[in-house]
Order: structure tokens, then C-alpha cells, then sequence
């Protein structure tokens, strides 16, 4: 039985999980059903944000989205004969992550979905997520699903999405590094904001849309694109996705490399620690609410997107986007003191993503779980909070909670009294 | 003869004037060759920005420029004919601000020059300004003419300038005052830096164009808008001046609603004391300069896009605008600092142009001769530099000169004096 590993390898070993995550070469691919792309995808499967649950354990604005995608996905007629199905073993719930899927909020993603496609040149990782739906506050991700949802669904489906495959097969995919590096500096943190990112991606597809044969579906497509400002939220984080996954498994790592919630729990997974979940309760929600919502109206919390704070970006970037204020902070000061707090807790900065407040300073990256537990600070989290049955009704930075972190740490020290870390 | 007037009488005087910049409401309407829109414009007219010199004054860039401009119109074959054309007073030169034009850099106009035709609804006032040429830094507006110049401006004056007036037909004219607003949250202020302004202009032609019959001409049109980042500081000049115009001519206002240059003059108009422009040299330049240029290379410092300073934007927003910091002032506190200083010369705030850094406080508008004066402090203006013949080399935050504004200050006070001013 060996001694612990020294403090030096686990900082050569963290080293070299930040090098992964600040290398990540994500490239926007193209738009596929699910079906076509997604490893492991079946008719019968519906995806869902979070480790998995029992599927009587999914509640609220998750429960409702899963009914409603297999409804809408011709499983079942009805949300209660779906549930029926769910419990026979007809149809199955799997979660986003065994699956290359990151999921925004609910993260429900179906065989038919249209999925973004993004492979990181560093290493081949691929990650899929879901078109954004629309710019309504109403939205199967968010649990909602009306006549209305269910046609832009199958505009997504039939037209957008096999449009943007085109498109993106002329252009020959879509370089994300670059692009997201330009929306820092144009006021996005690439999480709660997207919209100059949303621009930029719209601005490189442009002319492949122009030149296609199809003008009627090409102009709806850009109609879209130009309609949908949180856009490339979706392609944030599968960039994310693939970042993160690139840096996983990098023995002797205490970096965090994936964060996921469901709508009872918020995880997270380390670099050198397997494929293990350390879960909690998800956070309160703390932020600003839409007219005549409050805070105990939330019922969903999160979903996936709390990948982009995985890799650097959202709360870790949030002094790039004092846009936000009023919903993260009150303030410019105090978004760029949450901002700087978290460089307590990771162990690089961004050669690529810099912060034009902060003297383009990079952007924290690489959140540690030792230095998490040390410092009793966890991650900032800017995410949306949604209603029962009434979609997204605020935005705030929650804060992850810390017991995640503190499991972690346990098994990393248990480990290294077994040798089996380093 | 009665006393001078009241304090109290300036102060609503500069009220008014204010009411008038704030409550602009710039309309982007059409793109038309100067002939045909530009008020007293003449085939052998060549407008240049900054109030008018004798013809042997102009040097340097300016000089080029206005040549070249009489060459490329057809009106000489050569730099040397013209410059005998305007000498013998068959060609002639214009100041720009004379025909309800604003000038970038040199601002030489000729007839065929495709014009920015922006209305303010507020009072009708109507401003023109010439399109941006291209993203070379070698343009006819750095008093730079060569082949592919050429070529260029035919391609502005045939091909975009049409199918922009087009598209705007079909749009039906853009509102710019939301859109100027919104880009100032999104990292631009509107005269240095101006890619999210154009990327949301950009967005609302897309469509129109898309519609367009002639496809050649629409697709060239877009890739030009695409390519040309910075398209809208054109459009921003113009929205300037047509808010300017407005806010001139209030009885008994000190505050400054013109800033212009010339190659060896900067200059100001003020609300209440006539069309009349105080003159002063033009100011050193201070800022960083490109690869193997420096400050003494400078032979051309302004134009007349310190309009934008004029009406709250450029340095007077710079704090929207952090990604510049290399090229002012070296650090976001610095600009910070710079833009926060502004609000010691103006007598209000704006309600639509707001600074995210600075909790959305609206931007220092108004810039007040006896403040200045007062203080000793002058407005920043952020502009570009050229050399002799090698287009732009530089950029930075120069500082207006005193000068003017003091014999404003004492142009007023006699007037008070002599009870004509209130």
C-alpha cells in the first residue's frame, strides 16, 4: 500500500487537465436527428438533464417535459399513457451524459430532436445538444407543450435543423474557439447572454443559407436564427460538452470536469476520479423573477448548461457580460467580485476566453475541489429558473452546493491512501 | 443695453438643448448618390470635412483626397489637372457641414459618392454620410487611390449603394436610436468601435436582401456588410449629426451640438451662438499606432466622427467599450476614469445610450462651453490617425483643444452683455 500522492503530482496532474481545457478546439459540425448521431439513441428513449433517476423520482417541469417528448415523439397518445409506458418498460428515461448529450434545463431530447453536433479537434470528443427552441418563454425544455410548441418542434425538426446541416456542410462546420473569444468581448458570458454570439455564428451562415437551393426553407432558417438570440446557448454548450469531456480522466486530477443537474439533484464529475457522480440537493434559487413570479414559484432549478461554468464561461466569465446585472448581483461591482472570487477556486486562467473589465485578464478555469473545500466557496451558476407549466420565469446565479465537492475529495484522499490516484 | 442673462436662463437654454440630443429619433432611410440627395451638391463639387480653408491650405491626406476624388469622378486625369481645376475654379471644394453632410477621416464626398441618408423624426433634420469603403486600412478617406480603390468605390457607388437603398425600401428604413442603444451594451461606443452595431444593422437588412430579385447584387451586398465591421461608424456619424442638427439654434444655449476637423483645424458650433465655428489647431495625437508607425508618422489626425462625441458616445461612452483599452488610455480603469471625468463638462445625462460598467448610468451628453472652461478639461474624442499615403496607422483618445471653447465661452458672455444671447 503506497502513501499518499504528493501534492506536486496532483498539480502536475491538474495542470494537464486545465491544458485540456483551455486547448479545446470545438468545431460546429452539423445538425442530425438524434437517431442518426446520438451513441446508444433508441425510439423508445427519452434523455433527460441529470444522473439518472427512478423514473417515478422525476417531478415537475422534468416529469412533464419527458410526458410530453414521448407524446410528441408518437410513444403515446396522452402524458398519462406515456407514464403508463414508462412504468411497463415500454419506453426509457437515460440520462444526457451516458449518451454524449448535454441538455439545456430539463435537457429532454428524443429520437427525433435536431442535434447540434460539435467535435473537439484536441481529441475527437463529439457532444450533442438539442436546437434552442424558440425565443418564447414557453418551451418543452422548460415542461411546456401546447399546439403551438409541437409545430415549431417539427419546424425544428423538418426544416431547421436538416437547413442547417446544409449549411454547414457548405461551409465546412464552424470554428468555436475563436467565436466565443470575440462574444466575451461583446458583452456575452456565454450562458444566461448569447445574443453576440448568437450574431456572430448567424453572420458565418449567412451566405452558405443564401446559396442554397431550397430559398423558402433557407429564408426560414435565417428568420430563425435572427428570432432566436439565445441560439447558440445550445451550441455553447456542446462546445462545453466536448471541452469537458477532452479533459476527463486524467489520472491524479482533482479538476472538475462535468456539472449536471435533474430536478432533485446537482452533480458533479472530477478528472481523475472516474466516471462517478458526487451528488447533492440541487441549489436555492437566488436572482431576479419575471412580473408577478417570486422565488417559491420555482420548481425546475438548472439542467446542464452549467457546463459553460465547467470550462470557464457563465459565472467564471460573468465580469464579460454587466449586461446582467440586475439578474446576477445588482451590480457591475458585484459581478466582478464574484467573477474574481473564483479564481480562489480553479487552478488556471484562459489563454482564450479573457475578460475586457478585468484587463483581459483569462477567465478563471479548471474549478478544483480541493481548493473549493478550502476555501468553502463553490462555483457560481447562472441559470434560469422555471415555473410549473409556465416555462422560464427568472435568472440569477445560484451557487453550487458544496457537499459534491466535499465527497469528492473524500474518495480523492481515500484513493491516494490506497495508491490508486496517482 | 440689458444685463447678461441669468443663470437660470442658460441652464433651461442647455435643458432644451439636451431634451433635443436625448430625445433624437435618427431613422436610416435610404442610400442615394450625393447628387441626387445631398442639398447644393454640384458635379464639380468636392466636399471635404471640417469648416472650409483656401484651396492651398488642405495638405497631406486631405489634400490627396481631394484630388483623388476629383480624378476618380472623372473631373481630371490626373492628381496635377485637378489640383489646376481648383485652382482656376472650375472644380471647387465644400465643407461638408455646409450641405447637411459629415465627413470620416478626409470626409471628401464627390457626386457619384453613395450616401447614408438618415432623417430624425424628432424635427426632420436630415444628415448624409458616405459609406464605409472597405476593411483595408488604405482608403480614399486616408487619402489613399490606387487600382483596387478604384474599383472598390465603383462597386460602393454601383452595386451596394443600390442594393442597400433597396433593401431599406423593402425594410422600410431602420430605427437607429434602439439599435445604437443596444450595441453599446454589447461592447461598442459607437465611434472606435462599432462590429456589434453592424452585426444588429446587418441583422435587420438580411431579410430584406435576401428578398431582393437581383441575387448577384444582394449576395455581393451582404458579403460586404459582413466583411466591412466597421460599416456602422458611417451610420452612427450620420444618426450624430441629424441629432445635432436638431438640438442647434436653442436661444441661450452653451452647449456644444457641432465638432468638426479639418487637416489643420478642430472646430466647434454651440446651440446658441449661430452657425458660426470657433477654430483652434487640431490636436496632438495620442494613442497607440500599428507595426512600425508612430506618432510621428501622424499627418492626419480627426474628421468630423467626433459627432459622436457630441451627442454622448465615443469617449464620452468609452466605458461600454473595454475591449479598446490597448489603444486608450492602456487599462479599463483608465477608461473608466476618462469617461466618468466627461460628466464634469456636460450638463445631462442620456436616457437611451446607458454604461453597463457604471450600473447603466446614462451617458455624459452635453458638452457645456463654460464647464469646460471651468474645469480646464476638454472632451476626448476618439479617432484614428493616417500617414502620407499609407491610410490608417493608428488609434487612440485625443483630447479637443481649449482654445475654441474659450472663445466661445467669451463670444456668449459678450452677447450676454449686449442682451442677444438669452
Amino acid at each position: 500500500m503506497e502513501v499518499a500522492a504528493p501534492l506536486g503530482d496532483r498539480d502536475a496532474a491538474n495542470d494537464e487537465a486545465v491544458r485540456c481545457l483551455v486547448a479545446g478546439e470545438p468545431v460546429l459540425q452539423d445538425v442530425r436527428p438524434a437517431i442518426d448521431v446520438v451513441p446508444g439513441m433508441a425510439a423508445n428513449l427519452i434523455l433527460a438533464a441529470g444522473p439518472l433517476l427512478p423514473f417515478d423520482d422525476y417531478f415537475g417541469p422534468q416529469r412533464a417535459a419527458i410526458l410530453h417528448a414521448a407524446v410528441h415523439e408518437g410513444l403515446a397518445a396522452t402524458p398519462r399513457e406515456a407514464e403508463e409506458g414508462f412504468r411497463s418498460g415500454d419506453l426509457h428515461v437515460g440520462s444526457t451524459s451516458d449518451h454524449a448529450c448535454v441538455g439545456s434545463s430539463t435537457g429532454v431530447h428524443s429520437a427525433s430532436t435536431p442535434m447540434l453536433v460539435v467535435r473537439n479537434r484536441l481529441d475527437g470528443s463529439t457532444a450533442y445538444c438539442g436546437l434552442y427552441e424558440s425565443r418564447s418563454r414557453r418551451l418543452l425544455s422548460f415542461g411546456v407543450y401546447d399546439e403551438s410548441i409541437r409545430r415549431r418542434l417539427h419546424e425544428l425538426s423538418e426544416v431547421y435543423g436538416p437547413t442547417l446541416s446544409r449549411a454547414l456542410a457548405v461551409r465546412g462546420g464552424v470554428e468555436l474557439m475563436p467565436l466565443m473569444a470575440r462574444a466575451l468581448r461583446m458583452g456575452d458570458e456565454l450562458h444566461s447572454r448569447n445574443v453576440a454570439a448568437t450574431s456572430l455564428l448567424t453572420r458565418e451562415l449567412t451566405l452558405p443559407l443564401f446559396d442554397l437551393e431550397d430559398r423558402d426553407a433557407a429564408r426560414a432558417t435565417l428568420a430563425y436564427l435572427q428570432d432566436t438570440e439565445a441560439f447558440f446557448l445550445r451550441v455553447s454548450m456542446a462546445a462545453a460538452k466536448s471541452i469537458g469531456d477532452a479533459a476527463h480522466g486524467v489520472a491524479g486530477s482533482s479538476v472538475v470536469t462535468g456539472m449536471s443537474m435533474s430536478c432533485r439533484e446537482f452533480a458533479i464529475r472530477v478528472s481523475g476520479l472516474g466516471d462517478r457522480w458526487f451528488r447533492s440537493a440541487t441549489p436555492p434559487p437566488v436572482g431576479r423573477f419575471f412580473d408577478g413570479y417570486s422565488a417559491s414559484d420555482v420548481m425546475w432549478t438548472g439542467g446542464e448548461s452549467v457546463m459553460a461554468e465547467t470550462v470557464g464561461l457563465g459565472a467564471l466569465a460573468q465580469a464579460c457580460a454587466l449586461g446582467l446585472q440586475e439578474y446576477q448581483g445588482g451590480s457591475a461591482a458585484s459581478m466582478i467580485a464574484a467573477n474574481l472570487a473564483m479564481y480562489d477556486i480553479t487552478v488556471g486562467e484562459h489563454d482564450h476566453f479573457r475578460i475586457p473589465v478585468l484587463g483581459f485578464r483569462g477567465s478563471p478555469v479548471g474549478i478544483d475541489i480541493f481548493r473549493v473545500v478550502r476555501t468553502g466557496q463553490t462555483p457560481g451558476l447562472d441559470i434560469g429558473y422555471a415555473g410549473d407549466g409556465t416555462g422560464l420565469i427568472g435568472a440569477g446565479m445560484a451557487r453550487a452546493p458544496s457537499e459534491p465537492f466535499r465527497a469528492a475529495v473524500e474518495l480523492y484522499e481515500q484513493r491516494c491512501a490506497r495508491g490508486t490516484v496517482t
